[in-house]
């Protein structure tokens, strides 16, 4: 059967591609980084820096030494061997004169006289003072000041996501406050008559609602904030409510269910029912997730996902994860890939994107991509049995054994 | 000089090479995982399942649809051709009847009566009901009731860290609350009479304390809870009253500052003080962080770390990192690894294990690493170009230009 008629069958005038759904939807959404906010360096682990943070003094402040040993006048060493070793006084007062040397350890400003380090390795203490072997250059085992960073340098940059290396940077510079993006706020709303909520007890043909916390885990891990809007039932009024709510305070809207025809195109009826451009596109050549749609309505994204929930997370993952990513200025930033040799063959669907599920082993330095079956996107296992998916392109009809592909990972690899 | 030698001029007995230093230290730790807690699954997000989960019962708990299309008795359909399409009647009655039909969409439980599910493209609607073109065997298109996890299955392993993938499944299952592993208590204490707190304005020669957020946050990271002990001086009654309050609260310690002779051995001596068996090792052969010590008192783990920054994140990342995945059953959790070739021939100390801090890029499809200039373990900035490093063993005088090496990251890989 050809794909046209396929979709149409499904209810959707047509089939949009991955790569044009996404680029139709980022053109008209014209998005910006979420705005910039001051926070606590303490609490910023993980943030996003909100532009460049220029060095307001250097690092360090002072010379130092950067050895543990003595500081020196560093030509009263210049003749120094391990034949002929030079003497030097021991000193305790703050300046170093001529032919003496002040015990010193790492980090410790540099005496004023001094003007070098002796390693303690290069140098013996005799009864008088020291006996130093090896001559020392003006400036050597000496971190100067503004050797780390100087005044007025760039100490981190636009779009870095702060680590404890990158805190700890901004700290020794006498940082308090850090400008960091706004976490985008994400409201996630899950439709459908046969969901209960998590806790509740599901009577026969009702189904536990799992993607609003499968979702919102997947913000979270992202760096987003998840707005719970629970569960709407397959009806208008109620779904348009709850749209209207998350419109005022989320930057994006993420729906789950009644986006396919067997819910009467619920959800994007009602987008197009609240304003312009609203559904922008509606039906995708992808497996699973080809009801998914994607709208626009006051500038905010919206993404309309598949009840299933395997859908909903290759949804999410190929619309949500850059979506959110551009939010917060991290630029392509993708899962860990890894080249891996399929263990099996397996059948595509020719003109769809086909998200095929794997587990990933190393064996003697190799990766080996064993296929998760895949029968069924409500299977909630072939995720949790997976670490990574490969996407088949839309002009394979398979792939076969053996065949080298790159696997994106959502969880860790074992070994085999 | 011999490394014994540099040993003793150092104010240590012997440096103890890195793997004796570990293997000595965990032994006499005998570490237990922390205790397990329930948690509410909604909170789970990345912590550690404590046991083995069991599916209480099937998932799906109903035979349902896999696939949009129709509801059908299988047999119905057996001799269905594209040439001789079997008509069947459409019906919404509760219960399928034989040459009958009933719409049904993914993840719908599968009427009574029925047995099969025909692919909406392999069908068409007509005036009278639907025309089958291929034939179903019984079962087909449908996702069986304990398919994807079975009623006393193991659905989740013990030692899992827990993504949204999980948390979902976790959730279909009816569960409710988690158990997971307590997260570590980790004290941080750093000691330095010429250390100020972050917010501070340090004075000339002072120094603003930066390891607390370092390792609380290389902490936070790995799964575990920062305790902030503050700053002690340099006495040995205040640091003796930070680390018996310490032992008290944490599961494991750790210090920065006063482990060189530089301070007299300062916290080891306290820690001695204590009681047994105190200091097991004190003086490794790596670089940077020779001064590192280990400890044990009563049971518990006592890290001393150098008070150089870079010096105190490798001796974190060698001896606090395996400790913490310990505590929380995650057995052998390491950096991601990448193989790069080195750009630059470098140097290393024979007899130490030399960690070079190196930025990698990737470039057609190999990865290149640059060394970042390591002179002065206080360096903070060698991390932050850094995002990762490379241990060169203690039997290699330096890594040659060119030469295939294996980089642990610490932060992401950027283009070249």
């Amino acid at each position: 059967m050809r794909l046209a008629q396929l979709a149409r069958l499904k209810g959707f005038e047509r089939l949009t591609d991955i790569d044009n759904a996404r680029s139709i939807f980022f053109r008209k959404l014209e998005l910006n980084r979420t705005r910039p906010i001051q926070i606590s360096i303490k609490k910023s682990l993980g943030r996003i820096t909100a532009g460049d943070v220029m060095a307001t003094h250097d690092l360090p402040r002072f010379n130092r030494s950067a050895m543990d040993g003595y500081a020196v006048k560093a030509r009263d060493t210049f003749e120094a061997s391990p034949f002929n070793p030079r003497a030097l006084r021991l000193t305790e007062d703050k300046k170093v004169q001529k032919n003496e040397a002040r015990r010193i350890w790492t980090g410790n400003p540099l005496p004023s006289g001094a003007n070098a380090v002796v390693m303690l390795e290069h140098s013996k203490e005799t009864q008088d003072g020291i006996e130093v072997w090896t001559p020392v250059t003006p400036g050597e085992n000496v971190s100067k000041k503004g050797e780390d960073v100087h005044k007025g340098e760039i100490a981190i940059r636009d779009g870095t996501q702060l680590g404890p290396h990158h805190i700890a940077l901004l700290a020794a510079l006498g940082l308090v406050q850090i400008s960091v993006r706004e976490k985008p706020k994400v409201a996630v709303l899950s439709t459908g008559n046969e969901l209960v909520d998590v806790g509740c007890k599901p009577k026969p043909g009702q189904v536990l609602d799992v993607n609003r916390l499968l979702l919102s885990g997947m913000c979270v891990e992202l760096g987003a904030e998840a707005e719970d809007l629970g569960i709407a039932t397959d009806d208008a009024d109620e779904i348009r409510i709850k749209i209207l709510e998350a419109l005022k305070k989320a930057h994006v809207i993420i729906t789950t269910g009644g986006t396919s025809v067997g819910k009467a195109d619920l959800v994007p009826g009602v987008v197009n029912s609240i304003g312009k451009p609203g559904v922008l596109i509606h039906g995708i050549a992808m497996r699973p997730g080809m009801p998914t749609g994607l709208a626009v309505l006051y500038r905010k994204p919206i993404i309309m996902l598949s009840g299933n929930p395997v859908a909903a997370m290759i949804g999410f993952e190929i619309f949500g994860r850059p979506l959110l990513t551009k939010l917060l200025g991290l630029e392509d930033e993708q899962r860990p890939m890894v080249k891996s040799k399929l263990t099996n063959r397996v059948a595509s669907a020719l003109g769809r994107r086909v998200f095929l599920r794997v587990h990933v082993v190393e064996k003697d330095n190799e990766f080996f991509a064993e296929p998760v079956r895949i029968k069924g996107s409500g299977i909630l296992s072939t995720l949790t049995k997976a670490n990574g998916y490969v996407a088949i392109p839309e002009d394979r009809e398979g792939l076969e054994k053996g065949e080298s592909i790159t696997v994106h990972l959502f969880d860790k690899i074992g070994a085999a």
